[in-house]
């Protein structure tokens, strides 16, 4: 296991600089004063496909030899790793295969293949998701650039939280959504060298809280089959994020779904932006455990914005 | 009639600029691909107050003299104006009583109310308007600031083309929405003297469409009781506003209602910011006039963000 160094960090930061944005930084007086926090939103669903993981993506596609780029890449995804390894690779000129479930919505398979990327359906399960995987890659030879497990993509994504601490004036805390744990490592790499005080802090949904479980634990627990409005955040921990989040994370907060989607539209009707529900955990917990983070500078990751505008979960 | 110059607006930013936010601009390589042109969306809708309106109504609150000042502030509005006055008053610590309908909506009274604006209701007729407002204004002496036909407010509203010209590199032309048309009249002011070759287009709605017969026949015209989705452009022209219209707008072109609703989608959707209707009737209008802008740099204001999520109007 290659465990991603902060000078990584600030390899793929020049090497992804020319194609991704340096997404703004917001602000709201009224969410301000509704948590008696000062919180800067850093942005990431404003990355063309819409999410942080353009970052990491970008960064191992960009860094693929010649000879590899050749092959083009490969990854299993059904959420917003697809469309940004299929954006980042039509960037390159090179091939994206994609694994997908056939049950995949209908709007994920639309927006991989509006950037090129080549669908191969499987099963909804793991094990046929595996030999479907097992025989593209074979098929192709794409690297396979895992959703936040790799060392390219935890380094990736680091660089969100370089711009975001260039951009603020210090901040006590930062606070992003942990799913598999790439984004959360990318903080944890990236800070524990530019902004050790800063603390790192992860939100999760209370119905798929395996990562809360694995902290207190201190092992890696999976959850058997989670249901939670937060989408993205249903993968597991794997050896390379939990190796940043046990040695790097000071907490982890949860919350249910009712309170993701209160915080969910509370972002939409006053930050005025566009953000998936994954995106609203860390906005709940700070709402849910507000003798945290009151008159503390907290930076907040929004991390994607691709969201089903026809089925708003506050809509019935 | 009092013609505000550039150098008015000029001073107008110095005044308002530690109060309102240096909106950033936000691009789509998606909607550049769609559209043919290369737009770039200046975001009003992250104002604090959620409108562009906050700039006239700041001007105007922070130019008043101590004495004046004292008594405050007055308007009638149900819309942005109300609540960016009332906050605007609040941040210099003044009063700023609002006449407006009983039968305004709920949330727009509530804005107003956070802000510490004093509403007087009247019934929705301009006759109780007028008589409404004639006695608040006598029984308190505030300053009328007219949402749009005041020099303090085309001067202020005049700032945000002035900096979405700094943020970009020049641009063959500039569309807003146009009601009142405050907004337009403040690009016109600006733009004649910061960019004179750049062209100034006002985008309306099909069903308000009284800036369009006005413009073509030479003399305002007034609808009547219009119907349309963009319900920020009811208002009709004044004669301050009529100056600017009729002297420096190149064109103004329109937009159906179920256009409006696409437009707006598909801005949430790709550029991922939470927009009200009025504020689509540009992009409306490029996509259905796409000749006129293909291979064109275009700013486009974003004129404001307050829209009610519980009924979005692709939803049924």
């Amino acid at each position: 296991m290659y465990i991603p160094t902060y000078q990584d960090m600030l390899d793929a930061h020049e090497r992804i600089r020319p194609h991704i944005r340096r997404t703004p930084v917001r602000t709201s007086d009224y969410l301000n004063e509704v948590t008696g926090a000062e919180i800067f939103f850093k942005c990431e669903n404003f990355q063309e496909p819409g999410a942080f993981k353009v970052r990491g993506a970008t960064n191992a596609v960009f860094g693929l030899s010649e000879a590899q780029a050749e092959k083009g890449v490969a990854t299993h995804s059904s959420g917003n790793h697809a469309s940004c390894l299929s954006y980042a690779a039509r960037l390159r000129g090179i091939p994206c295969n994609v694994v997908m479930p056939h049950t995949a919505p209908q709007a994920k398979k639309d927006t991989v293949r509006r950037y090129g990327g080549q669908i191969t359906e499987c099963e909804p399960s793991t094990s046929s998701r595996e030999a479907t995987f097992a025989k593209v890659q074979a098929a192709t030879g794409g690297d396979f650039v895992h959703p936040y497990n790799d060392p390219r993509v935890i380094a990736g994504q680091g660089t969100c939280s370089k711009e975001l601490i260039e951009q603020t004036d210090g901040l006590d805390m930062v606070v992003a959504p942990i799913g598999g744990g790439g984004m959360i490592s990318g903080i944890c790499l990236t800070l524990a060298t530019l902004a050790p005080e800063t603390r790192v802090i992860a939100a999760e949904p209370e119905q798929a809280d395996d990562a809360y479980r694995s902290f207190k634990a201190g092992h890696i627990i999976a959850d058997d089959a989670p249901r939670t409005i937060a989408d993205g955040l249903l993968v597991p921990l794997k050896d390379l994020t939990w190796h940043f989040v046990k040695t790097h994370v000071s907490d982890i907060l949860t919350a249910s779904d009712p309170e993701i989607i209160e915080a969910m539209k509370l972002t939409w009707k006053h930050l005025r932006v566009v953000m998936e529900p994954s995106s609203a955990v860390p906005l709940a917990t700070i709402l849910k455990t507000p003798d945290l983070f009151r008159g503390r500078r907290v930076g907040v990751i929004i991390t994607g914005g691709n969201v089903d505008l026809d089925k708003l979960p506050w809509i019935a």
